[in-house]
């Protein structure tokens, strides 16, 4: 199932280029009160909401994808988590290139297994959550403000300490993922966390649809022209491997986002800009940059 | 006004060593429905619900403080924002040990107007949160696992790029933090947020019972061990200014908490220790650690 939230709240079922609006199916979602469990409460129920949307696709409005506006497909993130220096050849760029590691992050990691193992994950504040219709925003103009393509893992359930053999069973979905950031000193979690700098779409696949998340071509083209091009099955650190380090630290919640870590090929955006993303068997789509 | 949150999500009102239940207050809470505005509703509706907080008061339940399970006053901080390096003799504590450091975090700020100037504010998750009568789990037995006491700002409204002359405006009020932390490689907002890394406590003091937040004297003793001892007017980046940075990056939303950094006298804790933090003007809470 393809599931995207879109125009002012409508929630639609994806199949090729058409849209269903199966927005009634927010009448099943129960009134929630302070204080609320974290997490996003349609992720969270979408297996029991699972029939009753595929029952209201039969009657509902059909839309052209391409004619509404992408939100993000989780409303709600707690949080967003994100894998650092997750491809050999994005390591290697990194090293090479002073406006990306400022003297401040630098990215050997002698004697640890993977960058993952030293340096953990980080968090991106959920509140830079857009989805492809909203579009970046460059928060600091006239400093280098990247692009990074990464698959995004979308947590189904509320979990901790989640074994990688058993990590898949706490996986709701995909999605494309932009990790937008800003080169400097700064803290990732500061750099890649301003409004709209993390974009999540074009919508939500489940995990039914994919059959191996670490095998998935991915590519993102700035205004045509080729910029990032990989396949998850070079990532350092696996997706299920990532499930695990994450769920070690911190309790994982429906619609918590893991951004796997992005490929080498990084490089610059500035406003008026058209990024194209793309990962096989999600799916693709355009996301502008405004002033 | 002085408000907690204690045992199975009660809400009180502290004078002294008492509490005053008030849990009344919560039918005044509309319901909610997804997709949730970010942030929490109590604190975002405090000025609307605060003289009937009041006059349920006069007719409230009375509890000694000393034998509540005080939780987190914010139960839904949709973010947890926190300043590193922000007391000059914290700056040189970091970088004399390695164990702080790990050849990673090295805190010079050379050409840079303070710390936070070179490297932003960070995040923690907001599934580490927890409330003095909580305690902290040590998640990473076997290491080196820090207090650090600050003094916390808790966000009273939606806000975004506020300037500091401006900053108090949008304060709810202040609370004690604790920034538990792992020593190692990895990114703050990694070794910072597991969960039990963040407590907030003993409760929420309203802003127009804080004179001057910039000039309070704090410390933290572990068993009866003093280990850090301080007042904000040696933050090199103050209150406000904090605010106007973050605020740069991201939208605030009520309930978001600022953790201002903390001075040097850092240290180990493990299970069995117990924490006696005291802020002047806020209170004092002892805070347990456990395996």
């Amino acid at each position: 199932m393809r599931i995207c939230r879109f125009n002012d709240n409508r929630i639609g079922l994806v199949e090729g280029d058409q849209v269903f609006d199966v927005t009634a199916i927010a009448a099943e979602l129960p009134a929630l009160a302070w204080p609320l469990t974290p997490g996003d409460q349609l992720i969270a129920l979408l297996p029991q909401l699972k029939d009753k949307m595929l029952a209201l696709k039969t009657q509902a409005a059909r839309l052209p994808l391409s004619g509404v506006k992408l939100l993000s497909p989780v409303a709600n993130p707690s949080k967003i988590i994100a894998a650092p220096l997750n491809y050999h050849a994005h390591v290697a760029e990194s090293a090479a290139d002073k406006q990306i590691h400022n003297g401040v992050h630098l990215p050997g990691y002698d004697g640890f297994d993977s960058p993952v193992a030293k340096f953990g994950v980080f968090l991106k504040s959920p509140s830079s959550i857009v989805g492809a219709g909203e579009g970046v925003r460059i928060a600091y103009p006239g400093r280098r403000n990247d692009h990074e393509v990464e698959l995004a893992v979308i947590i189904g359930k509320q979990c901790k300490d989640v074994s990688a053999k058993n990590a898949f069973d706490v996986v709701a979905g995909y999605a494309i993922g932009l990790d937008m950031t800003v080169r400097g000193p700064e803290d990732r979690s500061y750099r890649k966390s301003a409004d709209t700098y993390s974009v999540l779409g074009p919508y939500l696949v489940t995990r039914d649809e994919i059959d191996n998340p670490d095998d998935l071509d991915f590519s993102i083209t700035v205004n045509g022209e080729p910029r990032q091009s990989a396949n998850t099955r070079d990532l350092i650190t696996g997706v299920a491997d990532l499930i695990e380090v994450a769920s070690h630290a911190y309790t994982l919640y429906p619609g918590d986002i893991i951004m796997t870590g992005t490929p080498e090929g990084v490089g610059t955006i500035v406003p008026g800009d058209v990024m194209h993303a793309r990962i096989a068997a999600i799916g693709e789509m355009d996301v502008a940059i405004r002033a």
